[in-house]
């Protein structure tokens, strides 16, 4: 039985896009199982007691309706969930949670058309409320671009932590003016029974964390085990490094 | 012996961030040879009469001495080159391009150190002069942000066509401020001999080309032959397939 702290499911593959969470959690010490997205779940998994499980661009379609169930179940009796938005996450191209009892629990209602919005003009990161995960990280005063997020509707009783607030950037002569549009919930927490739940609609990886990923006055170099190295932002890491934490109630 | 328009190596793999300028070709009739950026070159490939030649994070570690100043014959010769950016191009963290023949005839000059600039903020690409691989598209209305560049330093007799311009975004109460910084060379041609080359010194692919990708009005999907399927922007497909045909004489 393992005695890890995270069951970590999706972004592809360790040598590819899971090599960024991985290498946040390796240089944070947070211990986790890992099941690439094109790979079934496994329902032994299920067996062991993690204190949380994320599920980053694994596709619905890889659990049976049983172990959804069971996999809801859980959350229900005391590990933490967190969903974190991609192509394969929430609705999006391929993640079709619409309609799976994960919907029930998570702190969103999730649409059941393709909910991807892809923005390449600044989309920046707003905190909109306080929040152990986000204290001593200067969003106000160095605000993060993303590339994209999935769009969700907060349920009521839900936290909206930060949103994605969209620009439009144009250029007359040499001056640059920037225009306002929408803005989109980005992180959103809540509970279920004792277990904390968040929803984290952009990505943790390339392409949708673009520019996120180098937050920071500092660099991150750190590498999990069989994951490609990853060399990042020290904000970056810290950001999640906290949702992870507050997750398995260590913040 | 291959007659294709294109020589493409490097963006690591056809089935990883090679699958995006692939894409761009395959949807815009333009025929490629590819080597993924973990194989040294190969000697038989000069053999060919390629258009141009498409360096994007491809070691320079990958050559022999010779086959560098070949291949720079080559350029001499008539063939296009245009160098895209990365940790793997120009100077980056493993290009080392600096004292390579290709710097002597590259429109730039290469760093002699690490020249990565990772940015989070607001990095906007801004139109410098006009130039047939730009017109028509609307980079003046709807700026498009990348994540980084290499830092060159243009030659004389080269061309700056677009810029990065970083702006720092904080917000006070609840409106944001947008302060202008540096810019950086980001498109530069020039010519070697009868031969047109560029550098583009971010990258056509992720974390660096970031929202870049999802520039347009409309979506394109494209797939390569034996490359990853893509779905992009149709201003970035435009882009991109502009650069190269300008590079072989088709504009």
């Amino acid at each position: 039985m393992s005695i890890k702290d995270i069951l970590y499911l999706g972004d592809t593959d360790l040598r590819q896009q899971a090599g960024y969470l991985a290498g946040v959690m390796s240089c944070s010490g947070i211990s986790f199982d890992y099941l690439p997205s094109n790979l079934s779940f496994d329902e032994k998994l299920l067996k062991n007691s993690y204190k949380a499980v994320v599920l980053s661009d694994y596709p619905s379609s890889n659990f049976t309706a049983s172990q959804l169930e069971k996999l809801a179940e859980m959350v229900k009796d005391g590990t933490g969930l967190i969903m974190i938005g991609g192509w394969e996450s929430f609705q999006g191209l391929d993640g079709n949670y619409s309609s799976t009892p994960l919907a029930d629990i998570l702190p969103v209602n999730i649409s059941d058309s393709d909910d991807r919005m892809n923005v390449s003009s600044p989309l920046l990161i707003s905190r909109e409320l306080p929040h152990p995960v986000i204290s001593e990280l200067p969003f106000d005063k160095q605000a993060p671009v993303i590339g994209g997020l999935n769009r969700v509707t907060p349920k009521p009783n839900s936290e909206v932590i930060l949103r994605g607030v969209k620009f439009t950037a144009s250029k007359t002569e040499s001056s640059y003016t920037f225009t306002q549009g929408e803005s989109y919930p980005l992180l959103i927490t809540g509970f279920c029974g004792k277990s904390r739940t968040a929803a984290f609609t952009s990505d943790v990886a390339p392409h949708w964390a673009g520019p996120l990923i180098d937050w920071g006055d500092a660099r991150v170099n750190a590498q999990a085990d069989g994951a490609e190295a990853i060399e990042v932002g020290n904000y970056y890491t810290q950001f999640f490094s906290n949702i992870l934490k507050w997750l398995t109630k260590e913040i």
